[in-house]
């Protein structure tokens, strides 16, 4: 295998763009191969079976851009399909769920967690399930917050309305006494600030995204998979729908040098 | 032709049960066979191209349904796709962005007029183009509200939140000193009350969901299509995705009678 193919990273849309920046960032080597079903999204109120279905599909597209693994960089894929594309994908599938899950075990001192994602990654309870499975002992608590998806897309990360949401989302999670929260969806690392004003310096917040890639970082070295260093790597992004829409937050969030990456679209489904 | 065959009902998701809603209790006799894309909803910020795509999909799937008519209750495909479907279709369609124009060129009385609506429906600039055919000296004024169906979802028809979203979004136009404000997204009606406390007194508020169904009661008189009075439809309800949900939120708009029917999921697309 050559170990300069490329990563392949997707997301129901431009959220798993926080995962490729972290990727970017921790392995500065590693080309990536995004793919983001813009057509599609969102994919948190969607049933199982049509986010298995979905995620498949895009697994055929990223393994025909020949990639050398795959990250499911979207917590409602990584929640529903993981374990499918792992059994039925010839290349290492990675999702955001299991290393955020780990990295809030270890964080956390007082066993008391908060979940907070998409309707369709809390309802799963899969965090509460790898956090569990480290440390049995631990209280795992949910909350969806539906609207903080639109409010990042909308450009609000630091605005009274989101503070407004904030403060009511996560009065539940404040209320359980926890410790630790995990930011557990993909666009949740762009309200931190307000999150992080919200819960308080007492609160530990846990970003899947980084985990992941260091996850990432380890599953190449520990099986030889690095891209040779000092490489410029050239990037690509696809999408299913709206290439312009997804090239300017893109352009929002990703470090400068991205910023003349065009985005195709592309139509991975029928 | 049978006149008691359904009508066709469809829309992105749940949003077009308010022009359901309408068509119900203008004309009671007519059965509604609804379709919501809930799979792919939204549709606001899709393109053309995958917007027509989709309602040539649904469009089939109705005429399997034997349905007499089609209404396209949303906005966006509305807005993108009618004319493909009055094309290539056998039975009459309409939209519901003509008979919202018509009734805006109709109540306006200073010739300024607001348009609010999603971020497709806005850019299509297509009530506009239909208001100008009827009053040529009337200025329209576009905005663009893409937190409005998210909250209307959530059940913050009534909320401070979204009285905060609202006079941020209605601000430019009541700025232009519109007296008339288009509710160009099916969603909207849910926040009429919100809109029109913004909105003050001085301006009127026109609901499309309410004008198609007036004129979708003339295009059956006209062609001698009108269901035999006296009788109970039977309304029948399809989705693409999540059936059970649509159910609940079908059931907090829909008259009473409504809320024992069932949702179905099924799968219009390969």
């Amino acid at each position: 295998m050559n170990s300069n193919l490329p990563i392949g990273v997707f997301d129901s849309g431009v959220g798993g763009l926080t995962v490729a920046k972290e990727i970017m960032s921790q392995l500065p080597d590693e080309t990536i191969c995004y793919f983001g079903d813009t057509a599609r999204v969102p994919y948190g109120n969607k049933s199982q079976e049509t986010v298995i279905k979905y995620s498949r599909q895009i697994a055929s597209f990223l393994l025909d851009q020949k990639v050398k693994a795959i990250v499911i960089a979207c917590n409602t894929a990584s929640a529903f399909a993981l374990e499918t594309l792992q059994r039925e994908v010839s290349v290492p599938v990675i999702g955001v769920v299991k290393p955020g899950a780990r990295s809030a075990a270890e964080v956390s001192k007082n066993g008391r967690i908060g979940v907070i994602g998409t309707e369709g990654t809390v309802r799963s309870g899969l965090y509460g399930t790898y956090i569990r499975e480290l440390r049995p002992e631990v209280q795992v608590f949910g909350q969806a917050c539906p609207l903080f998806v639109p409010l990042a897309e909308e450009g609000l990360c630091n605005d009274e309305v989101t503070m407004l949401m904030a403060r009511r989302y996560l009065a539940p999670l404040l209320e359980q006494g926890v410790d630790t929260i995990v930011l557990g969806c993909t666009h949740y690392p762009l309200l931190r600030g307000v999150v992080g004003h919200v819960a308080g310096p007492n609160v530990t917040l846990v970003n899947p995204a980084f985990e992941t890639a260091k996850d990432l970082k380890e599953l190449l070295t520990s099986r030889g998979m690095c891209a040779e260093s000092g490489r410029t790597p050239e990037h690509r992004f696809y999408v299913s729908d709206g290439a312009e829409q997804f090239r300017a937050f893109a352009n929002s969030i990703l470090p400068c040098e991205m910023i003349e990456t065009d985005a195709v679209t592309v139509k991975v489904f029928a």
